[in-house]
């Protein structure tokens, strides 16, 4: 229960406002801050979640019971970041002492170690793995402004079951000359991203997915996922976070989010995208 | 490759529509369905995702592709629903035939038992065993109408880095009386409600958690957390999934979405909350 300084919770990064009355602006904004948290229980990793630093020891002690590895607050000795000077961003591993009369059965929380707002990082228990490597897209075929700008609507048209519920998540792939792909509805971000890249690798068609489209915030594993498929471009009418837009710089990919009828942002990778100023 | 007659990705449950100008009527709205889906590689299960029936191929095949368990389409032999007919829910298991000559590495994989969109259930490799056993909450203290009412309001005025960044989740906890408790923002859903809950198990006070108040939708797992802490009263200003919904009626919570200026709706046990009609 020994908090460090209170770290940063947004950070300013650098992006390009497009707006339809007023072209391209290069600026600042803030971004919400996404790393992962190693949780430890008497010094072993059990879980990795994406979280945004602040407020380690509540989220540690959280999971843990409402994840019901933990009964109540005696069971509890400490709660403390990591201390090693050798370890690489201690600040992003947390360790729990339990009373040694906690009985913790080890052999069922191997099975427990996962992000819970990422599962790109899934059962790689360790930070260092986190960023796999990514041979970084090449930029290629460029983006016309007037295609990006159609997908939000085009996007919209394909989310039949939202219409009904409110409550849905879609995922949608769209060509290079912007023609529509695919389609998916889920409750869960990722498996809505997954049912896409699923259906073009079952669907083996001659067109390439270069625009993904996504309902919700981009984060980190969408990135990933996007990465993996080798899709350059991504678009939201959401947010994304500080990770994703670090993965995605290194991975070559333009992520686009905010897009709303008036225009949008530029996180990454600008150069693919054919705006007014540059035409 | 062979899906089964397409799945419903709405259903329709009775709710409890209250609204400022007509009080409240009990009528029938469409849900997003949430429903458990594992998947299978050669019979082994390697993960449970929370997901909206319907393509499931596609998104166990994107899933192993995003996570880099297969490379291309040519490892994949079939991928079917589960024949059997001594399982229960069949519908909800995929199996993944791959190519002899594709190697899976099973040890790494059985760390990968997790849920993406419900980490609720992770390491819990058995669709059998989402359902916990919870004991019902009794009703105790009902909710005044006007208690809840204000809940959006005083949850909006602590979530303040989502005004800097818009792109974040809150979760905040209230006591019996409306009293504000604690908010906490997180790129993650699930982390957001393991912070504040955790911050109650951590800073144990005289007051009692009544109401979870969540920015995002109301998913089985955010349900599960509530009932894990004893909080009788989950209130979102966004749409619950069916699961959630079903857990919540089995759980003795309160669900209450869709919270607007203009009313709610309420999805189990309005018992709770003193109603005009009822007082």
């Amino acid at each position: 229960m020994n908090p460090p300084s209170m770290p940063r919770a947004a950070d300013s990064f650098p992006i390009w406002k497009y707006r339809k009355d007023g072209g391209v602006e290069k600026t600042e904004d803030f971004i919400t801050v996404e790393e992962p948290l190693e949780i430890r229980i008497q010094g072993k990793s059990i879980a990795i979640t994406m979280r945004t630093p602040g407020h380690d020891a509540e989220l540690a002690v959280g999971f843990l019971f409402t994840e019901r590895v933990i009964n109540n607050r005696e069971q509890i000795v400490e709660v403390a970041h990591c201390q090693r000077g050798d370890v690489d961003h201690p600040e992003n591993i947390i360790n729990v002492f339990l009373t040694n009369s906690s009985e913790i059965d080890f052999s069922s929380l191997t099975r427990h170690v996962f992000g819970s707002s990422s599962c790109g990082i899934c059962g790689k228990a360790t930070i260092e793995t986190v960023t796999c490597d990514f041979n970084p897209l090449p930029i290629g075929h460029t983006v016309d402004l007037t295609i990006l700008e159609r997908i939000p609507d085009l996007a919209r048209n394909h989310q039949d079951t939202f219409e009904l519920t409110g409550g849905l998540h879609a995922a949608c792939l769209f060509d290079k000359h912007g023609g529509f792909m695919i389609c998916r509805e889920d409750v869960g971000r990722h498996n809505a991203v997954d049912k896409v890249i699923g259906w073009h690798l079952l669907n083996q068609t001659e067109a390439e997915a270069t625009i993904l489209s996504i309902s919700g915030r981009a984060s980190f594993e969408i990135v990933q996922k996007a990465a993996s498929a080798g899709i350059p471009v991504i678009n939201t009418i959401s947010a994304p976070s500080s990770l994703a837009l670090e993965l995605a710089q290194a991975a070559g990919i333009t992520l686009v989010g905010f897009h709303r009828t008036n225009g949008f942002n530029i996180y990454t990778h600008p150069e693919r995208i054919i705006l007014p100023s540059q035409s």
